[in-house]
């Protein structure tokens, strides 16, 4: 079904387990939506595709970002740091919300004094998009 | 010394090695800058001071940003994602330039094709800023 070359991810250093962190970025205004893990095999299927996928360390398999919620990232840009072992990915949020909580990013809780406080509302409800 | 409380960290989750990444991005425009990682310790210490403080996996001992280049980080707001397993603080970057390379931000490379171009330019000579 595929039989282009594979994606040339030299320079690009995965860890012991073979995963290297991507930062999930809105394309637009910066907000850092999430944080997850690539292997060598989701982050070419993220740059073949144009679709972030991850690798759902819990899961132990592909975690196609959306697969059930629908809400996809579409890749707009990527970028490696200096030292190859972090990833960002610039990307447009399909359904606006990134986090499985239904919060539009993972981080909606905000140090505050000695404890947290959550800064944002759900933009959807989680019961009703994640059927068991 | 210090006859404070230690500050409360309960709900984040450090892993197996005891640190937890933490993303630092320009409060005022959003730029990732970096990603590093933190122990108790340094979480606490950054808490306490006010100013980022890391765990160098390399070196195996904290890391005060800025230390030896003087580009200290204030921590302008902390947030720990859904899990509690990673973070990101929001950072005023003294001299403008996160990155040891000299470059604003560690992710200067963004992909481009099949390889990487190098999308910025360094604001310092690292050879001048740190010593041997």
């Amino acid at each position: 079904m595929n039989d282009k070359t594979p994606p040339d991810l030299t320079g690009i250093k995965f860890d012991a387990d073979g995963l290297v962190p991507a930062i999930a970025q809105d394309h637009k205004d910066g907000t850092v939506l999430m944080m997850a893990y690539m292997n060598k095999e989701s982050l070419g299927l993220t740059l073949e595709s144009g679709r972030a996928v991850y690798w759902s360390r819990s899961r132990k398999k592909l975690w196609r970002k959306g697969e059930e919620s629908g809400n996809v990232q579409l890749v707009k840009a990527l970028y490696q740091d200096c030292d190859g072992d972090t990833l960002v990915i610039k990307v447009e949020q399909i359904g606006d919300a990134a986090c499985h909580t239904g919060h539009r990013s993972c981080f909606y809780r905000e140090r505050d004094g000695a404890g947290w406080k959550v800064i944002s509302r759900p933009l959807f409800d989680p019961s009703a998009v994640y059927k068991k």
